[in-house]
């Protein structure tokens, strides 16, 4: 057993868990290395508090957990009718029909829900989210070389999509570059997201989805991207001006990069999340924009793109070296134009490092 | 209201649910054309069968909704203590308190049901599955357009990767390769799942994860690709021999194509898709690789990877003109190697029409 699984252990008895109920997704990665593509088909694994893990899962996915001898499989076959059995199998084999079962509210389906129901009538499924939060939280030193890794792999693949740059390319076409660049410099397949390339009007949505529209001069341009490494994630933010800007665009571009150096120079161990948040936020409010920035300043990041520490206003969570987050505030002018400016920061001993050192300051592409 | 929201309605009423709640995902963007990323932040459609519509989201989508009359909006801020509040304004908007709300037990997540449970503790949450799937099963033309140009784009994406290909790669380089290729040949960036490069011993796992081992001599080489148009997937596969392969792993070859030509010429209107499995199935036992065909021969593709009709033994699902599904039998050979062929298919008035024809031959790579 690792001693990520005996730390988990430690937790369960603490939240009063009999076992946690994980299908795949970054927490199982995190226990066991272990990768599954999320299907049609179920694949619950269990950990129990006692030490024992078993799998539900496929038969033809059996040669990924081959030689796994502590991970005890059950298998179904291509049926449907046939799943519950390898279930209520799995249940009665770890003695969990009345147990507190924990489960991850953002990532077990109805689906995984309703068969662990049936096959424990008496059992509860409260959430484990926090407990698997909680043991996520810190990285470790492996954990923040291959997030360093994630950060280099992104920063040199922007670079090298730059240099096609055109004015007249879509948004589209841009977007597919920065993803050819990120696999040609190395990131794994499964990106953190798909690129966000927003130019012009687009950029006021924060969530944009790139469009077939013309990136033109005169345009914000603002690229958000990430690669990741052993599953890890980066997530970056950066803003271009295509040609010549106006003042306004400029002003809250330069405004951008401001509150998120405000924001990164705040962070630090012992002070709460909401107070980074409240550090990148007053530097736009001082400039006149506090309407404009429509969005928490950042989100912890590592196996998954959005998890603890979250840095809203408000929020007083701690913040302990070895966390993670982005710090990404950003001003959207409705019909005009948005900019934003993103880095990956690790609280240290000191205070915070960034992992990214790309440029923030407003850069002019033709 | 658009045709296919009032043919929700008719099937509503049918299966006697007031309403549907959707996550982000296939179903969504088939009745609205909405895309959503699926974050930690819930976001839910209702569709009552009344045709009223509301969305419960948070307020930086807010740009994604605009300027939708029909959708009523039920925004949330970045704190989540505020977010069950606007489920039970939604809820109570549409009077929905003691309904039947069908859901999609293979997308809405544990979050979403405890959010929705709570905003309407008297409700129930059956699965409308099935609902959903009837809905979407039969493919229309503009549907079928799509689908061949994701299965075109998808062909002439391997004829690129393939002319980059030299003995000594490994299979995560071809697999980036793929990629890459995929995008450039006009595939949305959401390809239908990560390109499976599987060679020698790793071509035995139809599962399979691309590695870091180099393809070789002698290696039987699995691609299984696709690529994404309008949110319509393809779903190849295609085997090759890199230099001479031995006698057996070339008559697998043989038979898993043999396999997929019989499974296809079966498919037609009226007949069942456990007789599509037979057929194909049928080609591979009587070969004597019946015990090393270890999967469904296939399954619906659409605005989902894997969606109905599932193509498996036993399963009595007649089939109509203008279903799509993959005709993919395998073989694999524990240690040594395997052998998938793979075409999408649509049932016409006639018979079926494969939308993809690369040779399906074993083809050798130097």
């Amino acid at each position: 057993m690792n001693a990520r699984y005996r730390r988990l252990q430690v937790a369960l008895q603490r939240a009063r868990l009999q076992a946690i109920a994980l299908n795949p997704g970054p927490s199982l990665t995190y226990l066991t290395g272990l990768h599954f593509h999320l299907m049609e088909r179920p694949v619950v694994a269990f950990f129990t508090a006692e030490g024992q893990q078993a799998v539900v899962l496929p038969r033809l996915e059996a040669p990924k957990v081959a030689g796994r001898d502590a991970l005890q499989p059950f298998f179904y076959g291509d049926d449907p009718s046939q799943w519950q059995a390898a279930f209520r199998e799995a249940i009665a084999a770890l003695g969990l029909e009345r147990a507190r079962i924990g489960v991850e509210p953002t990532r077990l389906r109805v689906l995984e829900l309703r068969y662990l129901e049936a096959a424990a009538p008496h059992a509860v499924f409260p959430s484990a989210e926090e407990v698997l939060a909680d043991l996520r939280v810190v990285k470790d030193a492996d954990e923040l070389a291959a997030m360093q890794r994630a950060v280099d792999i992104a920063q040199r693949a922007l670079e090298a999509a730059l240099a096609g740059f055109r004015a007249g390319m879509t948004e589209r076409e841009l977007a597919a570059e920065v993803v050819v660049q990120l696999l040609r410099h190395g990131s794994e397949p499964d990106l953190p997201f798909q690129p966000i390339v927003a130019a012009g009007p687009n950029a006021a949505n924060p969530h944009a989805v790139p469009t077939e529209r013309p990136i033109q001069r005169g345009d914000l341009l603002i690229i958000d991207w990430g690669a990741t490494w052993e599953g890890y994630f980066s997530d970056l933010t950066r803003t271009f001006a295509v040609g010549e800007v106006d003042e306004e665009l400029a002003r809250i571009a330069a405004v951008a990069a401001q509150a998120n150096a405000a924001g990164r120079a705040a962070a630090r161990a012992g002070i709460s999340a909401g107070e980074v948040d409240a550090a990148a936020r007053s530097v736009i409010a001082a400039a006149g924009y506090g309407a404009y920035f429509t969005h928490r300043t950042g989100h912890g990041l590592g196996l998954d793109v959005h998890e603890r520490p979250f840095i809203f206003g408000g929020n007083d969570e701690i913040l302990r070296p070895g966390m993670t987050f982005t710090v990404e505030p950003g001003i959207y002018l409705p019909g005009r134009g948005g900019a934003r400016v993103e880095d990956d920061v690790v609280i240290t001993a000191e205070g915070a490092r960034s992992l990214s050192d790309l440029p923030r300051a407003l850069r002019r592409l033709e």
